[in-house]
């Protein structure tokens, strides 16, 4: 029987005495394809890294992108996921930040904290790290995980936090928040849109409340998401393929259009709606991931005093979320609709990949 | 008894007396049609209005734009010009800041003052201005001018001031400023990319050494301009057509890229070109009139955390310009290259308008 | 004929024809002397005033500092007040927004929109304006009121607003939210103290929270207002008659120290308390009208990164302001406690000046 | 075999091998007291130090206090010194950007990179790190001295750089840039005054022309460095003996006061002079290290818009000033007066010590 305290299972702890070391994890097998299956539990490389074992973690739409082979550098044999928390398992000679037993939430970008870029904050273009979980290196869909640079890319979990909100820190808050919200420069009393109600969209909806805008409007063609959209904030809403997205703004707006539009979708006609529905001094803040060019009415923007902003998530506003989640400004626990074992996650998949029909947005995979 | 000063004379002032009430100014006639001409002079009609003769302006390439028939709210019997220095000739009633004899540098921007756009240092968009001169009401290249919204709209010329000089202010080096240098953050020790090396570029160029960059490089497909250009403070000079400009600015910025591109041409390939050579978490500045759209390659510029900006420019730095002018950080009259008498003005622009081969800048026509 | 209408009564727009051309006013007649007297009805003097009828007013704790004689460029004779909403009257020829009948919010700062100050926002220190309404002219205690600058000095009021509340956006909600919460940089996460929970603590109060702020920590010596502030959203709140607070702080921050310390009394001491509570990298935004120096300590503040920061409203945030009000995001009406009569405005003032013991934070005089 | 280049000389990098182990240095023997004596070689403690042989360092004002008593966390024994170039020895095993023989800049300021502080780009603050050379750990003024966090501590030196210009980045000149020009917000066509023109002061002025201010007025009651200051780009000075300060600058800006007073002496008076000279809107930015309070005079300055800031240099700009240093925007061989043998350093504090008499601003020393 399992007397041991909660968050340092003997068993785990000890697991270096097993014969095996092996473990489960969900592996990419090439586009369409992938299993959860045995893998070598993984092992301390550099002296940053950390080994940490799973406790939740979720799937991202870049996840089911990856599974459509549009992410080619991912390759065949790679375990996927980038999100997640977890217990530190082992930790590497220069880790000065973590030990054993630790509750973290793992970061979906590393950080070396050295680097030119790190120092500026931008930890998305780490010159020794970026977005490389699930990626470059193997990923948080697992038993176990490798974080490099740990001491720059986990956090501290304060005893007594929901873990399982936290999971919503790893990626899709960081991502609405900084490319959306801050890039977007939202300030009280403002009007802003958000094009996408998925749960992208959905974040950004959530955390540009931070700022007390007066007025946002969520654009979206599936009035479920719409709804949620609602009950998550948003004072207006509008179905795109029922309403003419850019008359109804000038008509809410008198004419002048919005101050920010957040482009949550990433596709070239929806980054167009952004440029469109923008008033003069304006602000439209990409957070889509976006595979074809989209066009620029430099015609009719030149001289509009618009800023477009592009951002990979930082996650460098990671600590004040977990302040305001604490304070109870941030509630991530909307963000989940579905649960599953970390072993179901093939049935996870098939739920979250089916998002509109399931009405998913966020599923938590608890190991 | 008091004789005339050299800045009231007689003649002007007493003009009310003259029976004629005319003046010559350039008036458009529709696509490639211009003559200098007889027109009414110009009168107060709101309490905010004043007259001023004009003693010094300019061409715009705008005016050339005007001339092909791209701008077509200017109609058939319209002054053009939005740019100048001259001396006040009468007074609206509600004008506080400004008295008969009074010599003025006039903004190529209009601004009541009062609107939410004008409140917000966004002249360019004023409710009741933006610009107006020379577009939508009779502008500059004349003998007199009706300035609407005068307190907010005209900068005192200080006594002993290089009048000509000032001239560059009304438009150019703002433009340059405000829509490349400021919009685009230049910052001691960056490495910027100026994409054309006409005046434009050339305003942007001068001003940007207020910031201290390391680097400025210049690309433009005419030698002679880059000539000028290193003249000016160009630190590295590229011409366009016999180089590949990526693959050039990629060697030279250790393969990040530049800091800040400053688009001054108004084409898309241009545009372009500055998405190309701009580095992970820079800035695109906008400052040229585009005729078409471009392509917005957000493909690869989703993830790069770039800042793209727009803008018509707003003269709210004009003030601080002629702080720097007075003492000595900027030198306009390096744009000036070529000089005429304000009845000589159809062969000014003859002259502007095949600034090539002319190797003209800006040109200054005297009255 | 024209028949009144709910906001043009007859008798008001009529007064013109009346004989007496009188009205009622509160007048300063030196220190700890005021009446309720008759006076002239104001007269437009420049084209830029208009004459307001005062629909409601209030008493600003500045009021009281002036009976005191603390204020002395306030000569015997004058009207007080610098706060209320009205309806237009009368406009001079040169005001271009407002109409006879229209409903407007008067903003405690005058602005002439034209000066340096004025262009850079900086309204309280207008070269022809500023704080002026009830200190160097006549105020809006009174049933009318010249309003100079009007374009730029008051705001349009929609209809159907609650206009009552508006009233403390004339100068109470401006001053917390421009002095208190913008300079002291509140931003989503942060630990904020306020130093006095009177009516301009409580105003920091209401508007700091637009940032989302994950701590608000209200300091007073009165357990009423303390409780009072509870009431408003502070999260914590400390009698510093009872408790060390420096002490309490530097637990409650575990040893760091607030980020924002917002000083809302006015006196060195409580100036002081604000430094000694701030950590490194924290603002200090004072707000309180004092009346002698604070000792700085330097000896340990030179190496501790903080910003300290002085303001006089320059209510250039009245417009965002009238946004969240409409919005619902601000609900100014909670500083409302009591309501009287113009014409009791001296027994409101007795309530005002005895605030402790009547429990008062902002009075209402509606005429 | 491999022979020496020239920078990694035999000798250096074979001293493992030596009996000896022992090196010279400068060390503190309590108020008063110092010596050049032999101290054991420092050895790798962390995996995250390097070793440094120090190739030239120079003396601050800081040591000079040091050595009146004024700073008691150093005791007897220590290493003084936080500032030089040298060139690496031996690298801890967590190091990633520096190996054995690299040329390096030494900041003054240590920074773990993974603090709160550090991740604020505050790395003055840094939890483990901060000023501790030459202060809480031994420091630079020795033959080796050991750099903890030395990824984010040192900057690699480019070939070919003046690395006797350098010495100039490891403190003073980000202090007068960070703590006076940065916090103090100096743009294009301001009027700026620093009060105190030693070598800080200096460092501010150098530093403050990347902004190109209109004026820059210089006060000290040292004539000869009033004629230094001149020569580095004042555009006024004022003897602060002969001249009353605060009526002459009124005169010099029309009675509006300075757009930003730099404090760079460390006295009550002079921070005091500085917010008396210092217009509405303006910000004071203290860098001098003060022993007491000064008076801060709110009952005049609580409604005058103004912003003052402390700060201990973070030395975040560095890679900025390296960058305008390799393009000669900067040239910091003007600060350099005096030049030593490393084992004259008794001679050079005597120098340094009595700076006004020799007309010293730095001091080079070279091992």
């Amino acid at each position: 029987m399992e007397t041991s305290t909660s968050f340092q299972p003997e068993k785990n702890l000890r697991r270096k005495s097993a014969a095996a070391e092996k473990m489960k994890a969900l592996v990419y097998h090439g586009p369409g394809k992938k299993s959860w299956e045995e893998k070598p539990l993984p092992t301390i490389i550099k002296p940053t890294d950390v080994i940490v074992k799973i406790l939740k973690t979720t799937i991202c739409g870049t996840d089911l992108h990856i599974m459509k082979g549009d992410v080619p550098e991912v390759t065949d044999g790679r375990i996927l996921g980038h999100e997640g928390v977890g217990i530190i398992e082992e930790v590497g000679t220069a880790v000065s930040t973590f030990k054993r037993g630790d509750h973290v939430l793992i970061s979906c970008i590393t950080s070396c904290g050295k680097c030119d870029y790190c120092k500026k904050g931008m930890y998305s273009h780490c010159e020794d790290g970026g977005w490389v979980l699930g990626h470059l290196i193997d990923g948080t869909q697992a038993e176990y995980v490798r974080i490099p640079h740990a001491d720059n890319s986990l956090y501290p979990i304060p005893a007594g936090a929901d873990e399982e909100a936290l999971v919503m820190l790893s990626d899709i808050l960081p991502t609405g928040f900084e490319c959306g919200v801050l890039n977007g420069q939202v300030k009280p009393g403002d009007t802003i849109a958000i094009v996408g109600s998925g749960p992208i969209g959905l974040a950004a909806l959530l955390t540009a409340q931070f700022y007390s805008p007066a007025e946002i409007i969520m654009i979206d063609p599936d009035d479920n998401r719409l709804a949620v959209a609602k009950t998550f904030g948003a004072t207006q809403t509008i179905n795109n393929l029922s309403v003419n997205v850019v008359e109804k703004i000038k008509i809410m707006t008198d004419g002048r259009g919005v101050d920010t539009a957040i482009e949550a979708v990433g596709l070239p006609e929806t980054f167009e709606l952004c440029t469109a529905i923008t008033g003069p001094g304006g602000h439209i803040a990409n957070i889509g991931v976006h595979g074809k060019s989209a066009a620029l009415h430099l015609e009719t923007l030149w001289s509009q005093n618009i800023t477009i902003t592009t951002r990979l998530v930082d996650t460098v506003t990671t600590p004040m979320l977990l302040k305001t989640v604490r304070s109870q400004k941030l509630n991530p626990n909307k963000l989940i609709t579905h649960r599953f074992r970390l072993d179901e996650i093939l049935k996870a998949y098939d739920t979250f990949g089916n998002a509109a029909n399931e009405k998913a947005l966020k599923v938590i995979l608890t190991s």
